[in-house]
Formats: structure tokens, sequence, C-alpha cells
């Protein structure tokens, strides 16, 4: 493999890792936990894996040992510092046992179904320490859900000897890592299932999760990229930029980059629910901005948009829904059909209020909202163009006022989407240490035999050495959710809280951010240099954390 | 101004000069010298600022004092460094003299027309040092072209009593500071001009300018981004990526990224019109290496193409010069028309030739050309969206190859645009000393009394004490070009060299990273580290002075 010079001086990076992980363990237990709602359906559906307590990893004098082959799955979308939980991992269960053998199943879950895998060795890790990307072993969107697929999964996992999977992945990655678990343990196969809190979107946070990987790198790409931009922005003084940030439906990155970055305008999906806004009202509130810069002479400025909006805007959001359980229950007969046909077949099917909303929607948004889902039955809110539909909204509102003599200025917009850019970055210090960290936990859950556990590392706006380890049950996180158009147990996805510390601290600046130009140019990422530039966290953590 | 750590950290960063800078100079001449081309034309234009030695400087142990105030203008779009350029160029006139005045004029060209200005202090300045943008004063793109804003610049000139103006630019700023340095030397008002070789795109070089400031730090940035998508696709091998990026004309910005990131496929615009492809040679060069990866199992991969790229496929680059011709002949009585009006005014006005390939266009690209011009009368390349005409055309042709059972692969893309990421970086640290070099190159050329003079460092790639500092006459660099509509001079333009060392390193490995996957991630720019991580410069200089 050719490397960059980057890539070659990384590799020899050393992970720093919490005291207490350093090395021999014990494990402190809490309380019996709870489901975070639904406990009675949760403790049904998870009898054999609910009400487990939270663990803590101590440090220990004893020399600790454990035979144990370990699998590991990534799962979902790429997120930087997917390699070094996979690295912790490797190192843990080999300094456990030098015979232990670590198995990456190969493109995601499907490989573990389909029996896809290699041995991972010393000399085959190496290349991987400290980089982004998941092509170690490559990721993928199978869902594990089905007891054929578990079936499948144990025969290899018998003929390779297997202790335990760690699979890692988002909130819909770990629920389906807590039903195999469960599957496992109800069938007293003896194999153990670890899961790991990966995804740049932020979502999957908790009382007991502090962040997911790789947020805090793709944060950290998007500001040095939204910077940039508002460096030229500020330069030029001609152009509005409208830029859509990845982040499924939580605007958790969008509200990270607005803290780091300080744009003129930052929307929060969470805030137009929870106002009930429309889309007109969204539209009118950043024209009240544009035409405010205006008259200051200011006809520049930048506006962030997180890619989940268009399913937070109430009446766009009742409609997509019915649309998701429509196509979930439809899907076949759907699919064959082309352009037109499908758009009459969803107006034959909705019901008359949101027949309404879809009719009146832009061609190519009501276009957008009737494709295919992803696996999981969501949206892929990423491929529609919320930015560009946002911007044509504002260049005929100011139209309009420009004719009622209420606006002035000067209106010339450019679009961006930033997503694929940050997810196989290279990790942050942060992630690269955190990651690490994650990996020997898992590893430690797995050789103190737990099972349906997900591995965390708490207090992690301190220095490494004084991080916490340890695992939560993941039934604790979970409540009951309609999905695909059925009630289904999952992990509850954090969305942005509107009385939480990151966004009121937001509320309080932003009149200030989008009458005045308050930008902060974070640049790249750095590896070295002064402490206070490479490794900081997040604001969203720090400010969580305070 | 409240700023990011990086940003904080970076203005206590000193800029390494070269030895001859570091104290007073002295100046050593070489011979007369002639221009590029067409030098009757030229030397007839210029008969004052025509045929003049380069300069460079040596270190002399006399001490050098002069009182000069000058006054600095950002022209055009953004570069990373343009600020170091300034804080060269006043560090160096108040090491001169105490008592001198920098004085920057607001927005580009049209501040010194217009009478806008600020006087650039020590206190102002120090918020800058080591800062990417041009937000110390802004750029813009008028013109300096008539003898009307000659006369305007020298009220205010005489007014701030400024011995000389320092424009940064790229090519067409450069011949304008060149034009407006010939004809204040031929009504001896005594004010000199000094030009800059600025610009991202990579074109403004030739055998006495080594690379322009700014490409160091927007390739890497945009290689940076490459290099991460290139790990995502590697990661979920399900994507190919469709890259764009700016760089007007030239394909330097692509051909270096390309050197630094090995993706599977790039595109240099020389190289298709040096052959006479078609655009359906194009795409079908895409499809072939398409459908090989596809046989192989490997229906991913990463594409790069220049933004310029249109204009240089020749049936194409011919309808675009008949249409800039048509369009500055007719530029009034066209804008009032609808879009409907203006394509049938286009039809009727095109010769035949000509006509039909605009006839046989998509809708959108035609529609794309028939948009206004820069004001150099140049096609604003950057709107057209040449990533997804490609990539729509690639479908249709892998759709009918697999109809004819030549293709039997999967084919989903996206698509990307990177340019405004880069413009406005924080430069490198080989942008940021170059910058530095730069200006203080400028003001001694200033206190030598030189005008029509381009500032330049030679030897890059060498230690900074090495780099050899001096200045060129900027006639020397010209020749005669059509510019909408007439013939100018201008400085030559310098285009990718299929017999230059880049391309040819390229040339002979393509084949190997259009079958294989050869992906490299060169990271974030670091500021700090080892040597060979933050202190490399591109491959492209690299290999043009090995």
């Amino acid at each position: 493999m050719e490397k960059s010079a980057l890539q070659k001086a990384r590799i020899d990076y050393a992970p720093k890792l919490p005291t207490s992980l350093q090395g021999s363990v014990k494990v402190k237990e809490g309380a019996p936990t709870q489901s975070v709602d639904d406990q009675e359906d949760i403790k049904k559906l998870f009898p054999n894996t609910y009400g487990m307590p939270v663990v803590e990893f101590e440090p220990s004098n004893e020399t600790q040992t454990c035979e144990m082959n370990v699998g590991v799955i990534l799962s979902g979308g790429q997120a930087p510092g997917g390699h070094n939980v996979i690295t912790g991992l490797f190192d843990t269960i080999k300094r456990l046992n030098p015979n232990n053998k670590l198995y990456g199943f190969i493109l995601g879950p499907g490989g573990l179904v389909d029996h896809k895998y290699i041995e991972i060795t010393e000399d085959y890790i190496n290349d991987y320490r400290n980089t982004g990307g998941f092509d170690m072993i490559g990721s993928g969107r199978t869902k594990l859900e089905k007891i054929e697929q578990f079936e499948k999964g144990l025969e290899i996992v018998r003929e390779l000897n297997i202790k335990a999977l760690v699979i890692i992945g988002g909130d819909d990655s770990n629920t389906n890592a807590c039903v195999l678990a469960e599957y496992y343990a109800a069938k007293k196969y003896g194999v153990q299932v670890i899961g790991c809190p990966k995804t740049i979107d932020g979502d999957l946070k908790n009382d007991q999760i502090e962040t997911s990987f790789g947020f805090d790198t793709a944060t950290k790409t998007y500001s040095e990229l939204i910077g940039n931009i508002e460096r030229d922005c500020n330069s030029s003084k001609k152009y509005w930029h409208f830029i859509k940030l990845m982040g499924r439906s939580a605007s958790h990155i969008a509200l990270e980059c607005a803290l780091q970055c300080q744009p003129n305008i930052c929307i929060i999906s969470e805030e137009v629910k929870a106002k009930n806004m429309t889309l007109n009202q969204i539209v009118e509130n950043i024209c009240n901005v544009i035409a405010y810069r205006a008259e200051q002479g200011l006809n520049f400025g930048v506006i962030l948009i997180p890619e989940g909006l268009i399913e937070f805007i109430p009446s766009i959001g009742k409609l997509i829904e019915e649309l998701n359980d429509l196509l979930a229950a439809h899907g076949n007969d759907y699919k064959g059909l082309d352009e037109e046909a499908q758009r009459e077949y969803i107006l034959a099917h909705l019901s008359e209020e949101n027949k309404q909303t879809f009719a009146t929607l832009p061609a190519n948004v009501a276009r957008q909202l009737s494709l295919d889902r992803d696996p999981h039955g969501n949206v892929q809110v990423s491929l529609i163009e919320t930015e560009r539909l946002l911007s044509d909204m504002c260049d005929a509102k100011l139209e309009q006022w420009k004719e009622e003599g209420k606006y002035k200025g000067k209106f010339a917009c450019l679009h961006h989407f930033f997503g694929y850019e940050g997810r196989c970055a290279a990790p942050s210090n942060y992630d690269t240490n955190y990651c690490y960290a994650l990996g020997t936990s898992a590893a430690q859950l797995i050789a103190n035999g737990k099972t349906g556990y997900m591995a965390i590392i708490k207090n992690t706006t301190k220095p490494t050495n004084e991080w916490r380890a340890g695992g939560v049950p993941i039934t604790m996180m979970m409540n009951m959710e309609r999905r695909n158009g059925e009630m289904k147990p999952v992990i509850r996805k954090a969305l942005v809280e509107l009385d939480g510390k990151p966004f009121k601290a937001f509320e309080k600046i932003r009149d200030k951010w989008a009458r005045e130009t308050s930008f902060i140019y974070p640049g790249p990422i750095q590896y070295w240099g002064p402490s206070e530039v490479c490794d900081c966290t997040t604001k969203t953590l720090e400010l969580e954390q305070e």
C-alpha cells in the first residue's frame, strides 16, 4: 500500500489509554438497569439481556489472561476511527493470549452471513493504525435481523471457534447487535455480542454514551471547509453560500459546525419541528437576515442546513411518515413503475391532507421523497437538494420584496454539500485515542463474559488517563418506535435538545452572528503542535460536560 | 476578531526568508529581455517597460533606507497567502523607514479608482499574519484598463504620496499592472507598479516564475478532500465519484491532485485538445475503465475532472470561441432576452458548424454556455456541471453496453465540486514563506526604483534560505492573444505541457491507477510535525525542478 507522508507518520503514533485500561482490569458492577421507556415491552423482547448492570473497569494487579477468538464487523456508514477500534481490540486480545485470533468479516454484517472473512494479523493491521476509513475490512448495510442470518452466522462462528462478535455501528446496528446477543443467549450458544457506538451524526449518545466516535473528526473536517468558505465569502463579499451538511435526521453536525464557525444562519431541524414552522416561515426567516444585512451593505453570508431538515418540517414530516409506510407496504409493485406512474400511484394512495402537501412540493423535491428508502426504511435525505430548494425559494421571495420596495440588495448564491468528505478523514487525536480505548474496552467486556453490552468511554473532556472505561447494557438505551410500518425495539435516537447547553449557547448568540460578520476559521485538523490546537474536543461535548 | 485556536497559534509563526532578503540588498541585473512572442507588437505597445533585465537580489552590507509610501491591491479570485504578501511588504517598507506608510485599496482595483482605502497599521495587520483569505482589504474583479481609471487612480496616489502600487493578481491582473506601469512611465508620473504572481490555478508560471502562490495550499486542500473521498469509496465499494476541480482553463490543479491522490481517472483538458477528442470519446474512455473494473468486481472509483474541460473539447471549444465574440459584440441587446429567445438569438447568429454543435448539446449545458461572461470575457466554467454531464453520459453508454452484453456491473455515482473550499484555506508553510518573501521582494523592487516588474522567488524546492529573490519584467512574459474579440497583449497562460515532467509521470502510471486501486490519502495540511509532512511542496514543482 503506497502511503502519503502523513499516513506514514501517523502509523507511529501510540494511542493514549485511560489508566484503567493500561493493564489488567477488574469489573465494578452497578445496580440493575431499566430501558429508557416501554420497559415492559423491551423486557419481554429481551428476557436474557434486560436489566443487566452498567459496568466499569478498574485497574487490577492480577495477571489477566483469556483464550478467545473474536470476530469484528463494521456496520453502516463510515466514521473516522473505526480502524482504531479494531487495533485496540486486536492489541488487547493478543495481550490476553498471543494465540487469540481476530477475524474481520468482509463488507459489513453480510460478511458474517455469507462467511466472508479474513484473519487480521499483526502485519496486516499495522498499515491501518490511526488511519481513517473502513477499508481494512470494508463496511456494509445488510441488517442482521432474521433468525436464518443468526444461524448462518453461527456456522462460521463455530468453525472459527469465535467466542464473541464485536459490531461497530450506529443506533440501528447496535439495536441489531442486541437482538443477536439476545438470540444467542436464549439459545445458550455461548456466543457473546458487543457493540461500539459509531456514527459521525452524533445521534447515538445518552446518559451513558458521551459521544459516538467519528463525530469529532467529521465536524472538524466540515468546519475546516465551512471556515474556508466563510473566509472566501468575507473576502469577495458577493455570495450567499447555502451549505448542506450530512447528519441524517439530527442536527448535531450542523450545530457543532455553527459553534465552531459562527455562520450567519444555522437551521436546527429540531427547532423547526418544535415551533411547528412551515417551509415558508423558514424561508422568510432567512430572507429577513439577508435583507437586514443588505441594508448594511453586506450582500453576503453563510447558511448551514442540516440534511434532515425536510423531514422535520411538520407538514412534510407527516407526508414522509405516510410515504415510508406506503413504500414499505407496496415496495415491489411500486418499484417497477416509471416516474409519472410512481407519482400517480402515490397520489392515489395518500391521505387527503398529505396528498395536498405532496401536490404543492416543487417537482424535484416530490420526486426525491418518492425514491427508494435505505435498508432501515428511512428517506435518503442526503439526496434531497434542500440547499437549492431553500435558495430558490429565497430568491423568489426577495424578488417579491424588491418589487414591494422592502429589499434593495443583490442576491447571488452558491451551493455546497459536505458529507462524504468527512466520513473517512484521518481521525483527530481525540478520535484516535477514543476509538482505541473503545476497542480495548470491548475486548475487556468479552474477557469478562459480557454480552448485549456496548463498550463505553466517559469523562473524555479530561486528560486521557482520567477517562473512564466500561460497558452499558444495550437494552438500557431502548424504547419502542415505529419503523417500516411496525413497532420495533430500538435505541432511542438522540436529537438536538432545545434545552441542552449546546443549543442554548447557540440560541443566545445567533442574532449577533446573523447581523454582524462573526466568522471563525478553524482550519485543518492538526496532529502535532500546541495542545489547544491538536487535542481539543468538540464544542458540543465541552458545553455538555462543563 | 474572534479567533480559532489554530488562528491564534499561527499568528506567532515567523515566516522564513531567503538569505538574500533578510537584510539590506543590492541588485544584480541580467541582460536585456525579449517577450516570449510577438516581440515587435509588444515592444510597440510598451516602449517604456520593454526589454528591461531580469534582476536578482543579493545581500548587502550597506545600510539601506528608503522613503516610500506604497499602495497594495488584491485583484481577482482569492488565493491562500495573499495576506502574507502584504505582511512581507509591510515589514520591509517599515524597516526601510518607520515613517513609510502602506495603504490597502478596498475590494480590489475598484478601490484605487473609487479612492476607497485604509492605512494598514501594525495593530491592524497583526490579526492577519499567516492567515488565509483576502479579507484584510478585500478583493475584486474590476479591470484596470482605461486611461480614465489610471488618471482617477493617480489622484489618490498623489494625495497619499504613494511612490508605488503593488498589484497582487493572476495573469490578466498582472498584464493590467504592466499596462498601468507603462502608462505612468510614459506620462513620467514617477509612480511605479509592481505585480505579484497569484492564482490557485497554477497557470501563471514560466521560465521565470516557478509557481503562483496559493497553488500549493489549494491543491493540498483539495487533495485532502479527494483522499477522504477515495477512502470512503474504497470502504463502501459501491460508488463512482465524479469530482470536478476548480482551475479555470488549465488542468494543473487536477493533475497535481492526481499525482497526490492516485485516483482511477484524471482527465487533462490539454490532452483532450491535443488528441482532438470528442465528448463521446472521453465518455467511452471512462466507460472502458468502469467496465474493466466491474469485471474485477470493483464497481467503484474516483474520477477527477478539470472545470475547464468543456472548452478544450475541440468542437465545443470552437463553439465557445464564437460565442465569446458574439456575446462581446452583442452583449446589450442579448442580455434583456429570456432563455428561449437567447437560444434563438444564438442559433440565428452562429456559423453553420457551430450551430450544429450547439444544437446537439444537452439543454442545460447549452444554456450554461450562453450565460454572461466574466469581466475578462471568459466563460464561467465553474458553473457548468461537467461532472453531471459526464456521469449522465456514462450511465447511458453503460446501459447500452449492458444491453449488448458488454458490461455487467453496477453503476451508482456521486458528484462533487471543489473550488471555494481551497481559495481561502490557511496557507501551508510553503505558501506562508513564499508569499512573505514575494512581498519582501516587491518592496525591494520598489526601493530599487523598478516598475513594470513582477516579484519572483526561485529555487523553492530547496530549503528557504537557499531561495533566490528578484524581479522579472512583465513584458518578458507577454504575447498577443485574442480576447473579447480583439488581439491584446497578455501574459501567456501556462497550460499543462504534455511533454512536461508532471504530465509524463502521470501518463506513465495512469493505466495502473485505472485498473487497480492505488489511492493515496494525503490528509489535512499540517503546520507542525515531521518536516516531510509539513514542509513539502507540490508534486508538480518537485517533478519540474528535479
